[in-house]
């Protein structure tokens, strides 16, 4: 009845929203979820060039100088997991980042949150490892920010690191400069930070202990420049792992993607966790890996500067770009069959980084 | 017994960290306890040039640029308050960072912690109004990140916003510049930014209403250097207050100050809030107000200056620096007796940015 609405409706009270209107940790996930709240409600209020090209970094102009601009928060639980710990990540996630667009990492900032009752050994042993990533990064932390939330504010604690970094002359990579015959470079197996955040998380062990992948990328990409390959765009397969990077740069560039499952490096202890767990290891998160596109003439003279390095000694080259079917990415399994494989539509692994 | 210390000492279970070496919440109240920890673990780990300048904004060169840096996080409660709420003090803080170096605000990066179960509606108008406060500083958001934690992994939502800027040639603005014989300016009324957000959290109500000063003070700060004036240092008086933006600036560099406690402007609702809940306004958080310090003879011109800015116009000369006791900060009250003005020692009011 029309009365009885109008009652409703005028009713003061807040209505709780409806679940489908709430965020879930699957937004989080750096898959369908997340690409849907960039699309919903962040792209739709800040959009603009520089943002709405979604790459892993901003590119601007400063006088004559190009730089490179990123932000990453970091909520990774727990904050000690093997290979590394929230301060290692934090520098290596944004020296990456930055890396990913061809800069050379300058700054970096480092704004703690911090839970009431943290131990200051925790807190110290972080800083340290932050200090020592930065150093071995050739990064300089240059300011800084400290909060503190009363117990159960937060978790423990939180870390976002911005970077800035230096674009030299001539560099141009993005997320929409694949185009078709391309071939798609990988710089080593993949799965090994999410398998290893998980083990820790839920006390499994392995014969021989997975460690993350955790490492600063950038020397590996001033390699691959100074091949003077034609490199399109590279990407750090972190959250939704290989599949969303590289369903990312597909939707970007508008192309198709076929990939050689056969030739995607990935260790027996990440293949076996992965089984038991019921994961797919293109969807687990790496921290020290990369994707190249690079042109198919130049395809082998990258790969030879990747292999030289000691985080490129694995690569290879797992497929092709294709005109087909602008935005979707197949894979031929062993068995000859060929696969969809999607975005990450939900959270496989929440709070990875 | 030694046997018997020996068997304890060898036990692996963790012992907690006694409650004298944990983070409490006065750790981040900008006061001395702030200041310990960054002296205590931050500086010894990270501590280079640029950092352990202390300024709210670091500064460095490209090619023929000086550029600034900062970073802010923020954690406020309740996340709307009268007068802004997070996603407006956001960008207002790390604008009045840049700003208080002397430099133009140019870019932010907006980086989101959020928590499962928020409401799309609420995430919706903190981002809109951290749009219309970057559009109304004219900067542009141009790179992003979100995580996700689960319920009760953080509290509703966390926002850091990074900042770039670029200094104008001859700008030199740092805490150690200022001199005996400077003047201290302020730019108006002090304390709004703590009542409101108390107000708010404990249900207080005034007769009138007190709101967030939560302003971008970079067009104020772009008069006054056009003014002319010698201008040796700025800051926000943020978290801890005027008293605690003094006692650094007297700290880092090795001057007296001498206030004058008729010429700090106060609403008399601020005066009363404070009255009733025996908090002293010098250390109550403000968002939208500064303190320059100016060498004498420039002072009436950088006052005329700030007048002229609606952001500035009860601006009042509050002070004197002087060569006497380095780092010491006296007021004379209007009772004609002398008082201390000690940095803030622990935490007044928590989660107030």
């Amino acid at each position: 009845m029309p009365s009885e609405t109008k009652t409703i409706a005028s009713f003061s009270c807040p209505v709780p929203a409806p679940a489908d209107k709430r965020v879930v940790l699957g937004h989080g996930s750096g898959g369908t979820l997340s690409s849907d709240l960039l699309h919903k409600i962040f792209l739709p209020a800040l959009g603009n060039p520089t943002l709405s090209r979604l790459d892993d970094q901003a590119i601007f102009r400063v006088n004559r100088s190009r730089l490179a601009f990123t932000t990453d928060s970091f909520v990774v639980k727990p904050l000690f997991f093997p290979g590394g710990n929230i301060g290692s990540l934090a520098v290596h996630g944004t020296v990456n980042d930055l890396a990913m667009g061809g800069a050379k990492p300058l700054y970096l900032s480092a704004a703690f949150i911090l839970e009431e009752g943290l131990p200051f050994e925790t807190l110290g042993r972080v800083v340290e490892s932050l200090r020592d990533a930065a150093g071995e990064a050739g990064v300089e932390v240059i300011t800084g920010d400290t909060k503190v939330v009363e117990k159960g504010g937060c978790d423990g604690m939180f870390i976002n690191t911005s970077g800035i970094g230096v674009v030299p002359e001539g560099v141009r990579l993005s997320a929409n400069q694949a185009r078709p015959g391309d071939r798609i470079l990988l710089s080593g197996s993949i799965g090994e930070h999410g398998i290893a955040i998980l083990a820790q998380r839920e006390g499994l062990e392995f014969e021989s202990p997975v460690e993350s992948d955790s490492a600063a990328l950038h020397s590996l990409v001033a390699l691959m420049l100074e091949s003077c390959g034609e490199i399109h765009c590279m990407r750090d397969p972190t959250r939704g792992g290989l599949s969303s990077a590289l369903n990312e740069i597909a939707a970007s560039s508008r192309v198709g993607m076929t990939l050689d499952e056969r030739a995607i490096p990935l260790r027996e202890e990440v293949r076996g966790a992965c089984e038991m767990l019921g994961l797919d290891p293109l969807y687990v998160a790496n921290e020290g890996k990369l994707v190249a596109i690079v042109a198919p003439d130049s395809a082998e003279i990258v790969l030879a500067a990747m292999r030289r390095h000691p985080l490129g000694r694995k690569s290879q080259i797992i497929g092709t770009v294709t005109g087909d079917d602008p935005g979707l990415v197949t894979m031929r399994t062993p068995l000859g069959t060929t696969r969809i494989v999607d975005m990450l539509s939900s959270d496989q692994l929440p709070r990875i980084c």
